[in-house]
């Protein structure tokens, strides 16, 4: 029996003379790429060029949709409604496709980001708006969000294919949320525990708590950054556990 | 024999709190809506609202890609790249495009707006770059430009559909281009030499001069305008003159 | 015994092209105004013309610091931080002020506009941060914020002259809170009755409730709206109705 | 006899996650300091840091207005009115003061930013409208410009005090403006030349221009960039060079 999982990075994130990320450096390491759409980051030149790079190294490519607000980078809560939710995923997913198909690819999933991301795993309803606009926009697009997530299930029933994230190097709670960043140990900082924390939701279907708990947590891609040196030493050895475990497989396009 | 023309107008203008325009009194009388996209006016929300109203009314729905001057409301000329153009309005037709296929409809052109319309229409280089960017997305798409200008040539170059616009209320030099704003006798207020001079052109495919000479235009369709109480009784004018005169057909979807 | 009460409205929040408000209808009405700054609402062009026209009413100049969401007017509530808030309110307390020392007056206060000022009516840290910012960038300016609210209650800790603020159109619960717009009669749409509420807190010094309890009130100022010909009449029967019982007396500059 | 030359340098232009330059190193190596105000780089948290840290290090700070377009840097020429760019000068100006007032400091100057520095250079109303802004928040900064350009030439008439500013590292015309970046040798790569030409300036009035004549120019202040590693050697051995020479003082306050 050969399993198969995704390891998902954030790119794109460049914003006119502002660099950010280590795009090309991560490029070789992962399998899918969520591409900033220029509300929280990015910009439309910046997008067609990390189009690019992923159609060159196969990668999924994905919509990385944000809140509109570059300065807070999409991490700072906005109190926005369900259409406006809708029509801000709409735009962006619309925008990025784009650039996707000039390079005759196919835009793979759909991954909120930031804030957007906390605000749809924990509110139904605006689960429900940024579910509703993958689907419409395109059925054949997969979802990303938190493991066990409001945003997980309410893309399962608006009858979207998901897709469950998992982060190596957070800590999780009791009831399979993560540990807030404001608690200590919520970070795993070695990158060997990080990697077996990964190694046993994916063969065990379980991860250890903060508390010691056994807690069951399906996965089907696993969230890896590469914008430091050091994060990419991490990618590189959890891509090759994963390999040696015979647990990545490059995905079909 | 009977002809056919094509009346277009700027639509989905307002922006958050900020409303611009008539668009729910002008719809009934033109055939196609050039919709912005967000960059110099409009929002998601806006666009959404403007795309439902026009496949109601069964407008053709065309982008109006601008440059990014929310505050200029995209009339300020800015030092862009062709590379940057090219970016900026694949995005935006990008964006544009997903809320029309949501409601099932087909996105029929794009008519760059204000500074970028100007710049396109002088520099080679840049209406290229539109031209480009159009094909890309969409070659099925019609490009929209002056009457005359190099966005027209560069259009047809590149293989696109064109259509060449006039508008009913300028003025026109020697040379078939627009009398400048800053020269007296720019605009054309008295409507019925508007609608006479539209005439003029589309059954004689000329155009008096400002200093009197008979100059050959063709056009494809007509620029109207509908954001205030005069701007509408003109479309109606104009709507009623073309019909009585068998050059108005709604056009084909 | 005269008794001096204020009139505040807000004005400058026309953006670029983009009109809003009655602001040369409403300057007569008014003792106050808070110009907005250009981050929810305004541009620099607009505040240099509202700045002028106040100049002209004599009308105290306040500044109406946002959040930087143009699209969402301000009135989304975001996650900012307590630093966030004082820098924010610097720079645009700092940019208005300019305006005002240009046209050789001075500025008079400061009060947070929408989601800015709900926010720091209730939460401690991000009210500590608005006085502080405001108390920073100049001792002498009086803090407007909701009577009862946790903004005054900091902008006096700090040190600042504040002023209370009531709404003539908004019904009262048992604890001194605005009824929330998300319940029935929360908003009072006969001109006679909010008149009578704010004569009610200015004479003596409480109000009846939504539930109809008489809750103790004391105000400073009093928030009128002009952005429509029904709020017109209405400012102007206030204003008359202040001037005959004795309240309104134009303050000193 | 003693000389005095400032070396200015631009700082602050950092926005939200996005870091740009290298402020902490290159402090210990200027005297003036041109802070962004938000519009072309910068934002209120960053304006406050770096407003600090030259207050910590004595250096002069001045304010660094751009044009409304963060994507660009500001480096996009826009078609902006006299007054737009005065009411721009204004709002950020002012909004930069606050920070420095608050830190018990004197803002110092100003310098337009890239495409305005430019524009006001060569056209006389935009330059014109700068002065005027400058002047009218306060008559005491001192205006710096292009050396020999028409945004000196309009300071001075407006009754500033004005610095003409040179680059090291550019070539120069025979009329005295800077050779375009788009002609070979317009940038000067080797330090010990960029130093001796400096020099020159400084100790004989004089540049030797591209084509080999010596032409006049009289300096006041020199532009260094500390964003890399090379530029910041650069920097060290442009001041080693002035301090040996008796020409760089530490400006009064």
């Amino acid at each position: 029996m050969r399993l198969n999982i995704d390891l998902n990075c954030d790119l794109g994130e460049s914003f006119g003379v502002y660099q950010m990320g280590q795009d090309a450096d991560i490029l070789p390491w992962i399998t899918s790429a969520n591409i900033a759409c220029a509300f929280h980051a990015g910009d439309p030149s910046v997008m067609k060029r990390t189009v690019k790079a992923c159609v060159q190294h196969e990668i999924h490519i994905g919509a990385h949709p944000g809140l509109p607000d570059l300065q807070g980078f999409g991490r700072r809560e906005m109190q926005v409604t369900a259409e406006e939710v809708y029509d801000m995923i709409v735009y962006q997913v619309g925008a990025l496709r784009a650039f996707v198909q000039i390079e005759g690819a196919r835009l793979h999933h759909v991954k909120p980001h930031g804030a957007l991301y906390n605000m749809a795993a924990r509110q139904p309803e605006l689960a429900a708006a940024v579910a509703a606009a993958v689907y419409d926009v395109d059925r054949e697009l997969v979802l990303y969000g938190l493991a066990g997530s409001e945003l997980i299930e309410q893309g399962r029933k608006r009858g979207l294919r998901v897709a469950r994230e998992i982060f190596a190097d957070r800590m999780y709670e009791d009831d399979g949320a993560l540990t807030p960043r404001s608690l200590p140990g919520a970070v795993i900082h070695d990158a060997q525990q990080a990697i077996s924390q990964v190694m046993s939701i994916l063969e065990r279907k379980e991860v250890m708590s903060r508390r010691g708990l056994v807690v069951p947590l399906e996965a089907d891609t696993v969230c890896v950054h590469g914008d430091n040196e050091q994060a990419l030493v991490f990618v590189q050895g959890l891509h090759q556990g994963l390999t040696e475990a015979g647990l990545l497989v490059k995905g079909e396009k």
